[in-house]
Parts: C-alpha cells; structure tokens; sequence
C-alpha cells in the first residue's frame, strides 16, 4: 500500500440514533423487531433508508432488482466501481442488528468521507439489497442473488403460503418482475472493482475471545438434508419392543449422528435437525413414517462431502439395524464461498494500521456478500454479537463495538479504492 | 366344575358370511376398512347387527348409552346376567375384524346354544358397546364407559374437530344425551355375573408361538408423557456445536430412552414416543422448543410406577447435559385392569377340556372389559392377529382360527353360566 492511512472516526451519538430509528420501523403485531421483505414496515424503512442516504449525499435511485442504490460518484466515473452494503428486512421476530449495520455503517462512512474531504477515484455505491433473509418463496437473497443473474424464471413463479407468486409480489411492492432478472445486467465483467460488507457475526466467538472485529475467510456452504423414514405403524400398546420397526427412533439415532459429525470436525462445521414429522403421530400408534430436516454447513468444501458421506452411511445403517429404510435427499443450498485474498488483505493491513484487533473467522450465515462474489473480490467485517445470538430480539451489540466496525469499514474502503 | 363338557362347533361359513357382510358396511371415502363411531356407515352397521341379533333369537333393544343389547333370556330371570359382547365401530383406515370378532362370535354362540339345546340358568347379553375407538373427543369406550358409570358430564361438553359437543354428536346419532350418563344405573351390583370379550390379538404374540389362543392376564395401564424440553433457538450457520442448547438433540435422546426403559423391561411393558414438535422448525435455526409425546404400557402397575421414574431422572439429566430444561407431565390413561382369577379359570379348564391350546397373554390394547371390570369378574379371549398387524388395513384372523375362539367362548359361556 505505501499510502497515508486515512482515520475516519464514526460519531456514536449518530450511529445510534440511525439505529435506533431504523429498527423502530417494525411490524408491531409480530414479535420482536419483525420487518420482513414485502411487509409495509418494510416499505417504510426504505423510504427511510432513501431519505438517509440523500441526506448523506447519495444519489439515490432503485435498481431494476427493487435494490435501494445510492451513489457517491468518485473522480474517476469510467473507473470500476466500489460496492458496499447489507439489507434492512429482518426475519420474523427478529433483532435489531442483522443488516442494518452494514447499511448505516455503509452510510456513516461516507458522511466521514465528505465531512473529512476524501475523495475515492471510483464512485461508491451504497446498496440496501432487496430481501436478503429466507421467505415463504424458500429463496433468501432476492436483490443480490439478481444482481449476480441467479435468480431465474422458475423463482418468480413461486408461490408463498397465501398462493401468490415471487412476481406478484414483487409488482405489489412497485418492482416490474419483467425488469427483475435483468437487473445484473447493468454490472458486467469489470464495471464492479471490490465488494465489501459490514454485518454482526450472529455467534459468540468474536465475543468469548475479546476480539474487536472478524476477517471473514469465507462464506459456508449448506448441504441440506431431506431424510424419509419407513418402517411399520404398528399398535403402540400390543407391538412387542423386539419386532418393531419404529421410524420414529429410527430418526432419533439421525439426530444424533448429525450431531455427533459436526462435533467432530477439526474444522469449521455445524450440524442441525431442525425438524422431525411424525406419522400418524397418534399416541397410541408406534410411528411407520418420520421425514427429517437437517442441514450440514462449513466453510471447507471438503469436510462437507465427506461428512454428507459418513453421516449418510451412519444413519442407513443405524435405521437398517431397526427393519426402517431411509431415503436421503442431499441438495446444496450454498456452496462454499471463500472471500478473495486481496480483499481479505486489504482488510488486515487497515486494522493493522488503526490498531485494531482482529481474527480470521468463517461466517456460518450466508451474506448478500457471497452472490456478490460472482461479479468482482469479495470480502467481509464482522462485529461481535452479544453472548452470540441472532435472528431473535435479543440479538445484541454495542454501539461502541459498532463503531470500530464502521471505522474499519470505511478506510478499508478508501483503502480499496486505491488498490 | 364336574359337569358336562359342552361342545359347541361354530359353523365356518355362516361365521365368514357375516365378517364379510359387516366389514363391507365401510366408509368408502376413507381408506381401509373404516367405520368410525357417529358416522353414517357405522349407523348402518349397528342396523344389521340387530337383525342378525333378532334373528339368533335375540330380544333387541338399544339401551340408554346407545349400546345395541340383544338378551337370551335364561331360565332364572332372577339371576345375575352373562354379559358378553365387543365393538363395531373402527379406527380411521382400520382393518375388518377389531371388535367384530366379539360382536359376531358372541351371536354365533347364541345359535349354537339354540340349535344345540343348551338353556342357560341366567340371561345372555350380547352387547355391541358404542364407539370403543378413541375418537375426536379424546375419548374411547363410550358405551362401555356409560355403562360401568365412568361417563361425567364433563365429557359431554368436550367438543370435536368441528366444534360439535359430545352431548350433539349422541343427540344427532339418535341417542338422548340425558340419558347417557345414568345408562349404568340399570346395572346396579350383583346385578351381573361375569363379562367375557372374545377378541383379535392385535399383536404376533400367538402367531408367533402357533399358540390357538390367548388367555388374557390383564388389560395395560397407560401412563402418557408430555414433555417439554426448553433450550435455546439459535442460528444454526454460526452457534457453534460447543455451546447449543438444541432442544431436539435432547428430545432425541429421550425417544432412545422410552425405548431403553421399555426393551429392558423384565416384564410385560412397552414404550412408545409418537411425536416430537419442535420450533421454530425451520431450517436455518436449532430449534429452541421440542413437546415430546410419548407413553409406557405394562399389566404390571408396580413396572409403570418404576418406569415412570427412571425414565424421568434419565430424559432430565441428558437433556441437562446440553444446557436444555425438561418439564414432564404424567397422567394416567388407564390403570391396569387384571382380568379376574375366576374367569381366566373357566376359560382355560374348558379349553383344555376342548382340546385347545392356549397360553397366558397381556392386553397391550384397552378394550371395553376394562370398564365391565367394574361392574362383574371379568375375562377376555384372544385369537391370533397375522403378522401381529392392526388398526390398519392389511389385519387379518383367519377364519378357522375365529371359529376355534369362539368354539372356546361358546363354551366358556356355558361354564360361566353354571358357576
């Protein structure tokens, strides 16, 4: 780098009170701080978010992807550009800090960028990405996944719980659905130069290990894991215990081996069931169906083949010694998505020079960051969660913790732009 | 005993004539063999039943729990009463011959003693009992349960699926709800003599055996367990494995101790979980709640009690282990109902004396003598169910297996009488 290490210092008072704003737009007849993609409040809170990036000497405009779009132009308007950013929806009853931090941090550093007089040789561009959390439609990503071109025709055909279609929903929120996959046309092969995102870690290990700030090594990928278990309903109270074949224990031997392989990965791994159905289900019947839900995720793509294999051959044998047969559908939901080494680098060599602390650290949730990564480097910063939770309206961090994100955030920034 | 052995040799063919006749008398909407209590099929049922009542020779009558009663009066109409009988009624998607066999078999042995002269001292009765099932109101045995004075009002006002009360559903079916609960009064004590129920296994203890039939012991106690394990929902990408508090790991575990507690039981005793219900249940978060339904059933009261508190201590400490809270509800379903020395005596002298074997078996299914056990000595007979299956379409007793249980049950009815 060689260059002067610019410091822009984020003023708290307005961090907070951006935040504070923010998270006030939420639905009150959900639990928690509920502002999910399409929901009126969440109209709102990007009115709001659009009036906050004018103020902030953005231009404003929205995408053909219903993506909140404000720019700062640099000296350079041919040169690629600089992309920064996060979401505003929340899933249901959700916290106040999953995406808005990226989005206000994004635009706290550039109101330090103008208050201080630096100006950046590319344009900035600031984006609240349309939908970024899971919905009804099964599809999580709405505004980033189009940028990138991965959204596609069958997506907008399908249907959430009331029987209304992506594309219905879409034209209800103003967005033209014909205009939707598109939308990553407007960023073809060297018009975007690096994307970087500022986003709360969601679990506890920048907290339990006192570090300020995480370097994403990468975004994990999710195996997930449909299992059907047959066996044979039978009469809970006449079925002798020695001639059963209930899928229902069958299945709880699944659980705990989803458990027991990510336990023992000496890398990066987790492993959840989040669901078993049972039927009939009737007390008085020993269950001959169960389908299961689980998902392994990490950030190296061979501990997830290889446990996909393990866990797969561990759970048919286990139903097999029960007289239950299984059915396993494996499907990827994600694949790994490593963050780029110079991003990465340039992210490093900032806190260095601020003196602020960091470690290398998966991200286990998947980001707008890793459909970004398909146009240009990607790379991300993370700020710690209280006692790790998320996605629950104990979600938790602290303004301070916020702003020294923020700080790393805007002069890797500046730092990017010179790369 | 000392007198006469009495043989009575069903006739096979007039036995399957009438299986087949009131097995076709089904819901052809619903899978299986169905014809569920209230409904329009099992009104018909019980119609032909009391013709084939009447024309045995029975007096017919519909008694005040709307039991379909038909009385082979004896010669001392002063004397307490034999009483025998089953259910019509089935499970949705049921099978063809739970509950029938009694029904049908006790009005074949009704033409036996006529066509082979054999006048009883006491009157007969054959009972068809209403609605045996459990059924929507979460209730089984109604006509038995009326009988026995075990109907409160209370249970009249529960309501169903539909939101109609019991007390409507009897209104409906013809059957004055101010009645039901004093049905039992017109069985006062000494009133009955003994209760014997012909009927299938339900389970593949004979078949397995090649034993003809089964001398019940005694009828299970249920202890039902509702329990709720409390951790905490966290976001499954990124809390790592070291510090969940995975409600469903632990609700996992317990299924593996239901069936534990119950495969080393040195006695009769079953364990059965039927359901696990977890949230938020979507994929991408541990689930923070599970309700796990599950129940113990055993003829030894003294192996329940046991069960019931090993089990407990082990669900809590595995599930304290991972950091989850477990709240355990017991309630009793049914305690165990012993059948009665006397009877089981009778039953097994005449079938040696037939030329029968026959062995000692446990009820692991409730039926209606589990409430006659109140009124009078009560006993059961078995006939082998293949493959142990039932409650489901693929039940099936052979017919010359039907005809040696009733051939016993003729002729226990005899030796009852003379008792």
């Amino acid at each position: 780098m060689g260059e002067r290490m610019v410091e822009l210092n984020p003023v708290a008072e307005r961090l907070e009170e951006d935040l504070t704003a923010l998270s006030a737009l939420h639905d009150p007849s959900s639990g928690g701080w509920t502002r999910t993609v399409f929901s009126e409040p969440y109209g709102h809170a990007r009115e709001w978010v659009r009036s906050r990036m004018a103020d902030a000497g953005l231009q404003v405009h929205s995408d053909a992807a219903g993506n909140v779009v404000g720019v700062l132009p640099g000296r350079d308007p041919a040169a690629p550009a600089l992309m920064t950013g996060s979401h505003t929806d929340t899933v249901e009853s959700g916290g106040r800090f999953d995406g808005i931090v990226g989005v206000l941090g994004s635009i706290e550093a550039v109101r330090l960028l103008r208050e201080n007089d630096v100006r950046l040789e590319r344009d900035l561009i600031v984006v609240d990405f349309l939908g970024e959390e899971s919905n009804d439609f099964g599809l999580s990503c709405l505004g980033s996944r189009a940028l990138a071109g991965e959204l596609t025709p069958g997506h907008l055909e399908r249907v959430d719980g009331e029987g209304v279609s992506l594309a219905e929903r879409y034209s209800r929120f103003g967005i033209d659905p014909s205009e939707v996959l598109g939308a990553g046309s407007a960023w073809g092969p060297r018009r975007l130069h690096r994307y970087l995102e500022l986003h709360i870690e969601q679990g506890p290990v920048l907290e339990e290990r006192g570090t300020s700030v995480g370097v994403v090594t990468g975004i994990a990928g999710i195996s997930r894991l449909v299992a059907g278990f047959v066996g044979r309903a039978d009469h809970a109270g006449t079925a002798p215990m020695t001639t059963r074949q209930d899928a229902l224990v069958a299945a709880a031997r699944g659980v705990l081996a989803v458990r027991h392989v990510a336990c023992g990965a000496p890398v990066h791994g987790v492993g959840t069931t989040s669901r078993l159905d049972s039927e009939p289900g009737s007390p008085n019947v020993v269950p001959g169906r169960v389908r299961m839900q689980a998902e392994l995720r990490s950030v190296e793509p061979g501990w997830l083949s290889d446990a996909e294999r393990r866990l797969s051959r561990q759970i048919t044998e286990e139903a097999g010694e029960l007289g239950v047969e299984v059915d396993l559908e494996w499907s990827t939901d994600n694949d790994v998505v490593p963050t780029h080494a110079d991003v990465r680098q340039a992210i490093t060599t900032t806190a260095d020079g601020l003196g602020i602390d960091w470690e290398a650290i998966p991200s286990g949730a998947t980001h707008d960051a890793a459909h970004l990564a398909r146009l240009c480097p990607m790379g991300m910063i993370f700020v710690p969660s209280r006692a790790g939770r998320s996605h629950c309206p104990e979600e938790w961090t602290d303004t301070s913790a916020i702003a020294t994100g923020v700080r790393l955030h805007a002069a890797t920034l500046v730092a990017l732009d010179r790369e």
